[in-house]
């Protein structure tokens, strides 16, 4: 292939992933049609074949690289965190994981998750996505708390972190719990600091 | 209306609401169909439209009514337990509620909860089945959990609480999470515990 056949190719296969977490934000799994997803991107109904013989080959793609490109984002906005006392940059980087699990690829995921319960096929295939992504999401979350978990209690504290963001994004699926959550998670950073602190005292 | 007919009637909505929760909990949303809920209930189309002239109302009035009767069950369970030792007294009543989360209602209402986030008109006549049930579990922790919520970051402790168990309960869909969740609520039960202690100690 020419080099900008590739680079069409790339550029067709990129607006299909995006309109795939767009039409499973806005319209659900059920409603995330190839014929609505192919319209929304932009392309023809053989180009999405071409890519995607199969609705479930192209979302879970989709799932899968819309999180690593939202990983490489939320590595860079963290980059830019100038708060230099500790307890502001935890305060940052719990408030940018949280909006990771309130945003349209959370949902969009979420809406996978759901439907893969109770379909065996699609459940089959999930489930190494779902490792990777859970494997993946945790080391962005270590890295970005500039946590050592070779501490005691480190480990369990960062996953606690992420099943409680989990459970404040099902919290705010039918409703804006974003007051709620900010208060919640001002406690929760107190807890956490804590646990740390303890983890330090017990080496 | 004659009382044994009265009771014979109490029984088919009964069986109805049983039979909505399994289907859901079994087959999802849109596999739950009203046919499929009326044949496993073993009651007539008819009898199914006298009761419940639609899906939502049906789907609804399930998850309500079998909120409530989980949460008597918890009531129920919460009472027989003999711990006197307050940390493992903590451990089995987070475990308890950890059950809740994970079992055939919290499916059957995350598959309504999600549906409804892209279903306007199934959206607003659930919003205050949410509200509600959200006060009742709280209500339901803070009673079993025995702790004083006018003492400050008890509250909190207790959102957190839930909202973690929330998350838990995600990340219990398509594999069986139950040791890794066993491990992270024994921490979690010495993070809540150690709260209680700072909240008595700053009364």
């Amino acid at each position: 292939m020419s080099a900008p056949k590739q680079e069409r190719s790339r550029a067709t296969r990129q607006r299909l992933l995006d309109a795939t977490v767009a039409c499973l934000a806005d319209h659900g799994w059920s409603g995330a049609t190839t014929t609505l997803i192919a319209e929304r991107a932009g392309v023809s109904r053989g180009a999405q074949l071409h890519h995607y013989p199969t609705r479930a080959a192209l979302v879970m793609d989709a799932v899968e690289h819309l999180a690593h490109r939202r990983a490489a984002e939320l590595r860079a906005e963290a980059a830019t965190l100038t708060a230099t006392d500790p307890d502001e940059r935890l305060d940052r980087v719990l408030a940018l994981l949280a909006a990771a699990f309130t945003g349209p690829l959370y949902v969009a995921a979420l809406e996978l998750w759901v439907a893969a319960r109770t379909d065996t096929d699609l459940r089959d295939a999930l489930l190494p996505l779902e490792q990777r992504l859970g494997r993946d999401m945790h080391r962005l979350a270590v890295d970005l708390l500039g946590v050592d978990e070779s501490r005691p209690g480190v480990r369990e504290a960062v996953q606690a972190s992420l099943d409680l963001l989990r459970g404040l994004g099902v919290a705010n699926l039918l409703t804006d719990d974003s007051e709620r959550r900010a208060r919640l998670l001002a406690t929760w950073r107190q807890q956490f600091a804590a646990l740390l602190t303890a983890a330090v005292r017990s080496d």
